[in-house]
C-alpha cells in the first residue's frame, strides 16, 4: 500500500497565545443566584479556588442585599481575602456607591456591568443603557484616586433576553465610551448564553480597532452548549482573559433553564489540549468543582467533574 | 464621546462552508450501549427523527447479538426503513459477514469501524488495527458488488483508553488504506470524547494530502466538553459532514462517565446561529431528543432540551 499525496497540505489551526488568564468567577457569578450560603462555606470553596494556582478571582458583589442576597457578605468576604495574597481580587459595582463600598471593603479591582440594551439594564439595575454608560466615568475617577482598577463588563453584548440580538455597533460605542473614560480593561458577556464562535469572532473584529490596547475579556455561559466553542474562538481571535466558574457554577435569573459559566476545569482541559497555559492545576480545579456542588447541595454540569481527566501518556 | 479608531480592523472569522451534513445517529451508537428497548420505541424515536429533515441516519449495526443486545433487532430495523425514502440510511458492520448481513437486510450504506490502536481495536472487535484495516478492502468489494457505498470510521483517531494519544501519522496511514481500498468516504471518530479544536484542526491537515476528494466526516464525543468546539474547528477546518445524536444520546463502554454524542440540536444551533445550513428543523430536533430521552428513561446532556431555543427577533 503507498500513500497518495495529490494535494499540498494547507494549516488550518489558527495561531494561539503561549498563556490564557482565567479568572475565576464560582463565588460571585456562580453564587449570586443559588440561595445564599454561610460565609464559612464560601471560605471553603475559596480555599479551594486558591489550590489551583488560579492568579484571578472575582470574589464578590457589592451590589443591593434586597435585590442579591447572596452578595450580602460582601464586606466579610472581603476581609478574608488578605489570607491570599498571591491572587488578585476583584469585586462587581452596579453603581458609584457600590464602587465607594468595595474599596471601603479594601478591593482594589472592580468591575462595572453595563448592559447593551435598555431592556436588560433597566430589568438588571433600574436604569438604561445610556444612564449606566454615562457613570463609567464617575465610577473610574472613584476607582482610579483610590489606586483601583476599573474593568467594564458589556453584558447582553450577543443577545438580550428581552430585545433579541444585540446589534454589535452597541457594544463598539460602549467600548468605545469605556475607553474615553479610561478603564483598565473591558470585558464582552454572553450574559444568557446564547452566542456562538462565529458571531463571538466577528464582535472581536469589530471592537478591535476601537479599544486598541485596551485589554480584552469575554465571559461565556454554557446555557445552549457552546460556551467552550465560544471561549475558543475568542481565544483564536486573539482575547487572552477569560471568565470561568468551577463546576460550572451559576446562572443568569433571566435565562430559564440556564445552565451556568463555562467550568474552569472544562476551559483549562481545551486549552491544555491545545498547548496554551492557564497556570491553573486540573486535578486542583476538579476538586475545587466537587467543593462547590458539595457548597450548593447539587449537580453542576461540567464535564470534566463526571468524567474525569483523560488518561495521560 | 467620540470613537477613537487607532488599529485597522482585522478579521479572525474563517470562512465557513454554506451547508453541513448532519447524520443522526441516535438510534445506533446513542442506542447501542443502553439497556435494549423495545423495536416500537425505536420506531418512535426514528419518526420523531425523520420529523426534522435531516437526510442521513445511521439506522443500526450488524453486529453480534450477544455482544451489542440493543442492536439485535438490526433485520427488524432494517425493514422498517423502507416507509422513510427520503432518507438515506445507514448500518455499522465490524466485518465481512456483517456487511452481507446488512447488504441482505436491505441497507446500501454500510460504515466500517478500524481502530487505530491495537489496544482498542483488540478490546472492541478482537483483532488488531492491521487485522481491522485489511479488512477493508473485502469489505469494499462485498459492497461495491452489491451497489452500497462503504465509509471508514476511524476510531480512537485522537486518543485510546488503554494506550493513551493516538500518532497522527496512525490515522494518515489507515485513511491512506482505505483510500486505497476504494472506500467512499472516511471519518475520524473521538471515540472517548478526548480531543480538542487545535487537535481537530492539526489531524485534519495531517489527512488532506491523503485523502484528497474523498469525502471527510467527523464523530465527537461530548465527554469532557469540547465537542462543540471540536466539531466548528472540523468544520472551519473544511469538514462538511459531522454526526450527531439528538438529546446527546450515547457513550462508550470504555469510556466511564462519559456523557454521549454530541447533540445534534446543539450542534444545529450552533450552525445555524454561524449561518451554516444543515437542513435540520431545530424545534422538530428538540422535540427528537425529547423523545430520546422517554424511550431511554433518563436525563440525557443535551443544552438545548434543557434550555430551549433562544428568543429570534
Amino acid at each position: 500500500m503507498t500513500t497518495t499525496a495529490t494535494t499540498t497540505a494547507t494549516t488550518t489551526a489558527t495561531a494561539l497565545p503561549r498563556r490564557v488568564t482565567i479568572r475565576e468567577v464560582a463565588l460571585r457569578d456562580g453564587l449570586q443566584n443559588e440561595k445564599p450560603v454561610a460565609l464559612s462555606a464560601k471560605l471553603d470553596l475559596l480555599a479551594a479556588i486558591a489550590a489551583t494556582g488560579v492568579t484571578e478571582v472575582e470574589a464578590t458583589a457589592f451590589v443591593s442585599p434586597s435585590k442579591v442576597p447572596a452578595m450580602a457578605d460582601a464586606a466579610e468576604m472581603a476581609e478574608a481575602l488578605t489570607s491570599f495574597p498571591d491572587i488578585a481580587f476583584s469585586a462587581l459595582v452596579a453603581s458609584p456607591n457600590g464602587a465607594r463600598r468595595a474599596i471601603a471593603a479594601g478591593l482594589n479591582d472592580v468591575q462595572f456591568v453595563v448592559a447593551a440594551t435598555d431592556e436588560f439594564s433597566r430589568a438588571n439595575v433600574g436604569r438604561s443603557s445610556a444612564e449606566a454608560v454615562a457613570q463609567i466615568a464617575e465610577i473610574t475617577a472613584i476607582a482610579h484616586d483610590a489606586d483601583t482598577t476599573v474593568e467594564v463588563i458589556v453584558a447582553t453584548s450577543w443577545d438580550c433576553p428581552f430585545a433579541g440580538p444585540t446589534p454589535p455597533s452597541r457594544v463598539v460605542d460602549i467600548a468605545a465610551a469605556a475607553r474615553e473614560a479610561g478603564v483598565d480593561r473591558l470585558a464582552i458577556a454572553d450574559t444568557i448564553g446564547t452566542t456562538s464562535p462565529r458571531r463571538v469572532s466577528t464582535l472581536i473584529d469589530a471592537l478591535r480597532p476601537v479599544i486598541a490596547d485596551l485589554p480584552l475579556g469575554a465571559h461565556f455561559h454554557n446555557t445552549r452548549g457552546a460556551g467552550l466553542a465560544s471561549a475558543y474562538a475568542a481565544v483564536t481571535a486573539g482575547v487572552t482573559r477569560l471568565d470561568a466558574s468551577v463546576g460550572g457554577l451559576g446562572g443568569c435569573p433571566f435565562a430559564p433553564g440556564a445552565t451556568g459559566n463555562i467550568a474552569t476545569e472544562d476551559l483549562v482541559y481545551l486549552l491544555r489540549d491545545s498547548g496554551v497555559d492557564t497556570g491553573i492545576d486540573l486535578d486542583a480545579a476538579i476538586h475545587a468543582a466537587d467543593v462547590a456542588r458539595r457548597v450548593v447541595d447539587h449537580d453542576l454540569p461540567s464535564a470534566l467533574l463526571r468524567a474525569g481527566d483523560r488518561r495521560r501518556e
